[in-house]
């Protein structure tokens, strides 16, 4: 029987990992926003990037790196996304991961850079370096260097996010720890987002991308803010092996036992991002099943999570389904409102052409009270199911989102 | 050359046609929320509706009588959906039009039913209905009785909208006018919406479907306000045959003179549908050319107008380009930012690499000053081109969506 579960930690938990953040100016006066995160030697690594056209210029250097299957390190900084800056933004992204394998006295080729903020801005490189340089003096295995990562890749969270799991793999206890950003553009394909998940598992890099796969499929592209998807959406994975445990090369029990760990930390961060979203005054989990097809499924829940109509009305506590199987509807998933039920919680809101009536409003109006809740459309037309994560859309959502560059 | 052009006038602006609008309590006080439009004698229709598989009992219902192509009345209220209303919701449309039918002495075949407001509530027939005879005793062919049926449709809108142009058509001078609500859940296939069109000019069926697919192409599938589609959505065009012209039974001259004012009357009632989208304090007409197709143009366009990011920046008068361009990557078209240019109005905001600087984006701050403004992404890819006229997401786009049902 499996013995994982959640534990208090982040990024720094997993044995042979150091981390810090400070403050560097990139763009916000009087808090961190440059981000280092150290292996104490190479690790297997795997990441995954946006699927936007429009890749920013860290990622396209990602890409490159993540070949390799091989990184000892991350610079990350928060407030300028080095997006849309052409060759001259390669080229930052090329220059400060090569000043940092230099600081670190590493090979280039094991550094990974990661930027979000402001589209469309050269990133202030000496700002930059001069952070990287302050965070290696300052950087460390406590809890609070990792606090003050998780703070230094923030933009309009206002929240630290981690999460810590262990388990037990091949008879050793293993440690999957982790943090990440991002409330706004977060959307699938994968979630907008950067994530840094550090493990002491030994996996191999072929392994490790496999794993890194199948636990975003389950979490951060289950997340639906606001339907955008940014430029510069990353997630990280560096495993240093000093768990002791043989090198996951396969399939099997450890990998099966060393996936389940990493899940609950990606699921954790994805639920903390939702929860976190712009604005967001409740996190909803918007569940449809009965659908003819699993995809059909993710259409409906993908097309309700979005809905600015649906998410408003979430908002301002009013029961009007309606506009959730509306959604549904034009989905592009097989719906049939004659069949159809539509939840709030437990309480029915529409069932098979049964309408809920004043009374039955007032309940559904109740459920939404709550800061957390979940909606299920029920098909009835098959078998598919799915599970998406968001959050409401509020008057805050726009105030941050109206006045963001300046 | 063509004499067509706008003019003052509405739904009753063409010859045939009687229309009213009366107060009947359907759910608001002391506002008109019944609409009555009625052709001295049976025409030529034509009639579209929503994609939704979530389809409104009065769609369903005037699904069948579209495929007669003759029509002499539309019967329409606000303030009630009847969608999600099952059986019991058909038999309401149904029995409306069958009793309208017999109060003006018409067949029944000859009746559109139209409803718009909150999904998921019976009609209230006894006020509907008694809403019907009113209308039936106050109708005319005044400005005035144009301007009641206008105002009986409008649920969120703030204005009433009306748009007429006359022709000429074989010699003929003809009047296209029509009027239409509709200001949140708009989108395409088709806008969200209510429209009413009539029409003096002589058409038969046949031709009259294919020009109002046409008109629709260019106009209210060229809006979008917030990306969601109605279970309601329906237009509707009666042609009397009074204007004298020869029927128009195929394409040419005639069909093309006819075209020409049936879509000035459908992009002007768009547009103002645009402008006065929920809470709108900006209308915007996205541009995309240079795309590698039509279909890719399309894509890009509409994701950066249903793009929440890119809609709260123009609120807030931000000029945050970068988010227009990450959802034109994120579209499914294809787009190389090293060649893509964005303009706000005349402004370059960035072009093959080159970003707008401090005083650029001042200059871009100040076209979103405007009330309208257009933004143009040159993908320098092809010839595709396609434009899409959209509005911000405001402040008040929430407040007036999060409590709506209530």
């Amino acid at each position: 029987m499996s013995d994982c579960r959640i534990v208090k930690g982040g990024v720094v938990s997993a044995k042979g990992f150091r981390a810090a953040g400070v403050p560097a100016r990139i763009k916000y006066e009087g808090r961190n926003d440059v981000a280092l995160i150290v292996a104490d030697a190479p690790c297997s690594a795997a990441a995954v990037f946006t699927t936007n056209k429009v890749a920013a210029a860290p990622v396209l250097y990602d890409r490159q790196i993540a070949k390799g299957g091989r990184a000892q390190a991350i610079l990350a900084n928060s407030g300028c996304a080095n997006a849309c800056t052409g060759e001259d933004g390669l080229a930052d992204a090329k220059l400060s991961a090569l000043v940092c394998a230099g600081e670190l006295g590493i090979d280039p080729s094991l550094v990974f850079v990661a930027s979000t903020g402001v589209i469309g801005r050269r990133l202030p490189m000496d700002r930059l370096l001069g952070g990287m340089k302050a965070a290696k003096a300052a950087f460390g295995r406590t809890a609070k260097h990792g606090l003050d990562a998780e703070r230094a890749i923030m933009t309009t969270d206002t929240k630290p996010k981690q999460a810590c799991a262990t388990a037990t793999v091949g008879g050793k206890k293993i440690t999957v720890g982790g943090m990440s950003k991002g409330s706004g553009m977060i959307e699938p394909n994968m979630a907008t987002m950067l994530g840094f998940i550090t493990t002491d598992a030994a996996v191999s890099p072929a392994m490790l991308k496999r794993a890194l796969g199948l636990a975003i499929a389950k979490s951060f592209n289950r997340l639906v803010v606001d339907g955008d998807e940014s430029t510069n959406d990353s997630v990280f994975l560096l495993a240093s092996g000093e768990a002791g445990n043989s090198e996951i090369t396969r399939g099997g029990a450890d990998f099966d036992a060393f996936l389940e760990a990493l899940e609950k930390v990606a699921v954790s961060l994805a639920r903390q991002m939702a929860k976190d979203g712009e604005g967001a005054t409740k996190f909803v989990t918007v569940r449809v099943k009965g659908a003819r097809s699993v995809r059909d499924a993710e259409r409906a829940a993908r097309a309700i999570a979005k809905s600015p109509l649906a998410k408003t009305s979430w908002f301002g506590r009013d029961p009007n389904w309606g506009r959730v199987l509306a959604a549904a509807g034009y989905s592009g998933a097989e719906v049939d409102d004659s069949k159809a039920e539509v939840f709030y919680g437990r309480e029915r809101a529409f069932g098979r052409g049964e309408i809920a009536d004043a009374r039955q409003l007032e309940r559904l109006a109740a459920v939404m009270e709550k800061d957390e809740f979940e909606i299920t459309v029920d098909l009835h037309l098959g078998k598919g199911e799915c599970e998406i994560y968001t959050c409401d859309f509020s008057l805050d959502y726009v105030h941050i989102n109206a006045d963001y560059t300046t």
